[in-house]
């Protein structure tokens, strides 16, 4: 038996727009790059969601400068013979691992002023951590006595729209900017953009016409996967989606080591260059056989698996950090859960962004507890012990250890403690 | 060894307001009913949440009416001897169990003009789901082809407020009651009423006072817990409560046999009457120790178990029901989940009201996935495929069972189809 | 609902044969007690082991004085309606509790001239530990700094044998005792014995008879299950019995609370009386259609659960304690993973008649690893690192702490340290 | 960051006998290959156990050949920097994974007059099994409708023995065989023999003496680990080594893509060949420290995770397949739990062979429950079902499936259903 077939390598040296096979923008123009047959298994490179824009170092300023129009450098789309809409496209993601060349990868909080991230009214500035791959184990400089082992997954899978579905992502991404966005600080969302659109081998018109229509890949949305960020998404998953064009058009990347539940860095997970190890099958007609109107998946037998009484676990409810009450929302319940969780392991010695970029990429359990005691919804945010070489339990003795420093533009220092408490009524 | 101490009783023959043990209201001067030593284990009954008003049998009428001023019939409180504003207290739940004198319980959807439930909006009417209790397991007539092990839990756990937070927690709820009744068709809040409160031996004045100012039960709190509805704080949890009033005055009640993610039919889980087994202990100074400013807890080792590759998972975004594009709202996105799991499952003979039921009440995982991803936020709702006894995969064959029917209020069935395709944009 | 029919009541005030629905021998003969019916769950309540000869105190004389043939006081056996030789009987044991009026277990190291246990070479003496029980959990004042929750069972269940199979048992085993007695120090098969046999309601020649031609219930036996001693045979375990006589003649006993793989040190996991919830079923035909030699079982899907790599893990060889080469013999390999775990535990303040006791009763995985590699087998011993209250971890800094005693005899203390490396070659 | 390092590399092209960095026999003057330091992360590249005699095909005829004296080609021994004797060796697998440009194992029942296995006397043909590798799981084109996910492990692992260790080796080895094997029909113990053996680069009178002195690779050894076998000591796994010689002369291989507990059918895992991504470092005056006569391991939290009530588990005593009675011997109890695991799988198209070669290969759970109850030890087989493609529970439906065959030798099959019910009484 000879090794298994590779349909897309990527370029480490090269940046993400100078590759045929990948793409940055959801459009059912954007032209196959191959074509995998049903219950062949293959393998697939993809770059990091950059495209080779940051580097293993110590200093921040690489990420303070991606323009969200150059990210998410997807590997395909891959024409899967036989898919037809309304099919059902079947991907068993055999595996996932880090590039053997490339044994690292990073996280990052971006600035507010370019995305943010979820706690970006706290912690506006932009900083990274570098984590280096050894086998099954992820280490880094940046944030000190830790150690996790990778559920490895792809941020980002998806079928091409049709046009229709495009056109209606479009419109309703729209609406949302034009009714909502006064009242936020940063994008509510990101609509079609000419600028850096990379469409594989797509040139002149075409390429045009993508970056005139198409939908940018930052939202997972409904009727086709794509951005989901779902960590268990790993090793061993089925994956169900929707197909809308001929031939499915999947596309995969943003590939990550690991993931915290929320991603709530933006930057959010352990960014990777990768290759997957993929099959494909179709359930025909299965749209409608399974009622498919958005993907669902059976997670792999093969996880990270710490016994559920390892996990140190934080409540958060929909009374925001100014103490205003929001009406049974997960969102605000979840912020406070990551807050908490936040001054709480402050008192080891890490700053806040170290431990926001931490529940980020650490095996972190965000769960819906409650969502129908009015007004307050209840969400959990759970920590599993054991990744530290610490003991962070509450009933063990606290020592501060030295724990350095994450990454920030040059020059800069943020190691912050933000005082929650200093938060008044709005 | 003698038996284990009951601190409290319960008489299944009597409403929850002829129990001296009792109260539905949160007050400091909700008169205690024991003291605990730290580091005795103790047995406390419990009443189910609506002090005996719900009948095993196949008619909803008893739910319709239930009044949303008595409910809640929590045991206590009870002094913990030692303990003083600013400690912690920590509860270490050694069993919960249902009463062996009482082997069911009861799930409910309420009746959208009392209460509603998080799918209100497309199933308004009352339904009920008795559970029959054998050891470990539940299975309700109702809801036939399904059994699963229950993770016991009180979904109702909490330390009084002091003077200072309940005035907090009454300011807050009615401001939000004011700024946002109007948008909603239930209720947003709900505020102090003197009419069924109950607060143990208290009578008179104090029991007046206690009903002018007592915090209604339903929602939780950050300040002290209070109606979490955490599934997974079961058997073996040690919780870490802040104190606010000399001797804690803990209290506890609304006991769940078993409960989905999100408890999404609001008398939801399977309500019943049961008995804890607990110990306490106090880490003085506790609350700026761990800068607790919500409860935490650590779950304990013994729970259902399923295996990762066990779990059918549907994926939710911020998208709405109507097609209405939401900003990063996990609310919403989890709403998405339930409504793709209820048009899956009733491919197999399955009504939505006993969908409903049966998401509120089985092991279901509700998770956060990604929470940054502008403007889509992504949650899963995962099913444990082996608490059926058929194949529920998707490549299995689809054969409809007779699924019975859930109770409704007499003479009605609403064993509907719910058409979501009907909904338009809104 | 009214509460599950009890079949079976036990008085802890009296001792085993005055009990009408208990038996302590295997015999086709011994008189039903009652009949359960296909698909009924019932409870059934069984006395511990010995039928209350063993008290909480703190000197294990009564221990000492257990006479074998008055042991396994089996509640049954119950005529299951419909069965039929050759029939499958399926028990659902749908819980496993301790009586609330007995919150208390023991384990005992059986005196080398009393039947002795896996380590008898080296701890002849006998010894004795209470266990508390406190909802899920045990522990014990004479194995102090450790607490876990119970993988409650039934150490024995099995059908009855016909006739022809009681004397195959006899046979075989008397064969055995004639060959090989010889080579050993305690008894190698407990034959049939009229003294203190009690079968139930029998009297007279019915008695006698039983009495003199019924096995004794100490080994399992492949043909009915009996003593098998399976941990993981919990609640939730569905367990698959060949049917040999009419009825089946189903018994249950021996309960414990938990028990380590090896029951090693005889009396040897938490024993216990308690209650048990189950169901039978009949599968008809199903010893032939199943090729049901001996039972088999799948088990629930609640359990302890600490995750992989929380298990301190110690190897065995089948190269003795005396450095004698064995072949491919995994009794005596996993006799050194207990020396082994007894040395290294030790460190820590036990003694070795303490650490005897926990090996038998906590949770202690003991897996076969290689059997096929000449001349060595080797298995594993694998125990939870989590269920201690101080760090076991070989990184860990140890304090020797003052762990007490168990109880031995009136005036003895056997708190020995067993020179292993004193033994030399055979 | 560069990749990271291997501090050896295997040729596929080329037999055992030609890599300088590869012995099969252990001797503390085999010269060592590299230099490990403590805390550093290497890879290392081994060959199958047969290095490189085993073809992808479908005869067995290259298993029948396999000369016992030229197995086990083991990559190093490796010379930890600054290991004395009496340290402890702590070897941290941070990974173990098949090699890209070879994607597939195999596994073998060895010819009874070659080896044999655990069940020679039924089976003492030789078959061969070819597994395929895609990702994290493995299927067989001779085992059809079955695919698992890899427990990834070396088979073997070890220290050097010291001179004295070596003697004692050699020394109660060869007292069995005096003794013993006039009772066997297959080796009970291979000695050392010079011919075939190889000791990296040693030549001439180092090479002669390493082969009259050297120990066999085959059985695991207490005093250094050597040939385990332990599927669970698989990625994560941090395993602690007794040292016996300057720089310990660590040397790994055999490496498994998946085993079930006691590889039963001797060539008995999926054999392959591989990568081993590991750090090293000492416990200095650790074998005292941890009382480490033999090595012991924490395993990682990374793992095939099924729950367990997905497995179906067979039970074994001791009472053979003739019927004779032995006394506590779990070999005889587990061997039981093969034969009946065997009777119940070819119920569904399975041959005898095919099952041998499942149980041996598939992540198969043997575990002892009871040891003590004279005269019947008891162990457990549990076989997970999740890795059917067909439901294997008890009370599913049998439809006979096309199960093809596995491979023999040329022009042979031996498709065989052994009648256990035939034998007799010795």
């Amino acid at each position: 038996m000879t090794p298994i077939k590779y349909v897309s390598k990527v370029d480490l040296t090269k940046s993400g727009d100078q590759h045929p096979g990948v793409h940055n923008r959801w459009h059912p123009d954007v032209p196959s790059f191959a074509t995998i047959k049903p219950g062949e298994t293959v393998k697939i490179e993809c770059l990091d969601w950059t495209g080779n824009q940051i580097k293993n170092d110590d200093c921040a300023d690489d990420l303070r400068n991606v323009d969200l129009t150059r990210i998410h450098y997807l590997s395909g789309p891959f024409d899967i013979e036989g898919a037809e809409p309304g099919d059902c496209l079947v991907i068993e993601l055999k595996d996932v691992q880090p590039l053997e060349r490339r044994p690292w990868g990073y996280c990052g909080v971006f600035h507010k002023e370019n995305g943010g991230g979820f706690l970006e009214k706290f912690y506006p500035e932009c900083a990274k951590a570098i984590f280096d791959f050894e086998g099954i184990y992820a280490t880094s400089r940046h944030i000190p006595h830790v150690k996790f082992a990778g559920l490895v997954h792809p941020g980002l899978m998806g079928t091409a729209p049709s046009p229709e579905i495009l056109k209606e992502w479009n419109s309703r991404e729209s609406e949302l900017k034009e009714k909502h966005q006064h009242q936020h600080e940063t994008e509510v969302a990101l609509l079609p953009e000419e600028k850096n659109c990379h469409a594989g081998s797509a040139t002149g018109d075409l390429l045009a016409k993508i970056g005139r229509e198409g939908a940018r890949t930052v939202p997972g949305r409904p009727e086709h996967g794509g951005n989901c960020d779902i960590k268990n998404l790993s090793r061993g998953s089925k994956c169900y989606f929707p197909v809308h064009v001929k031939g499915a058009k999947f596309s995969i990347g943003d590939l990550h080591f690991s993931q915290g539940d929320g991603e709530i860095s933006f930057c959010g997970a352990i960014e990777m260059a990768g290759v997957v190890t993929l099959s494909a099958s179709i359930i025909k007609g299965g749209v409608e056989k399974l009622k498919l109107k958005s993907p669902m998946y059976v997670p792999g037998e093969v996880a990270n698996h710490y016994g559920p009484s390892r996990y140190l676990t934080f409540e958060g409810f929909s009374v925001d950090e100014h103490g205003d009450q929001k009406f049974l929302c997960l969102t605000t319940a979840y912020r406070q859960c990551c807050i908490r969780a936040i001054e709480y392991l402050r008192r080891f010695g890490y700053n806040d962004y170290q431990i926001y970029l931490f529940l980020s990429t650490a095996p972190i359990e965000g769960h819906i507890a409650g969502v129908v005691d009015v007004p307050n919804a209840c969400t959990t945010l759970g920590i599993p012990m054991d990744i530290f070489d610490f003991d962070i339990r509450p009933e063990a003795e606290v020592k501060k250890l030295d724990m350095g420093n994450c990454a920030f533009v040059s020059g800069a220092s943020h190691a912050v403690t933000f005082d929650f408490d200093k938060l008044e009524k709005k």
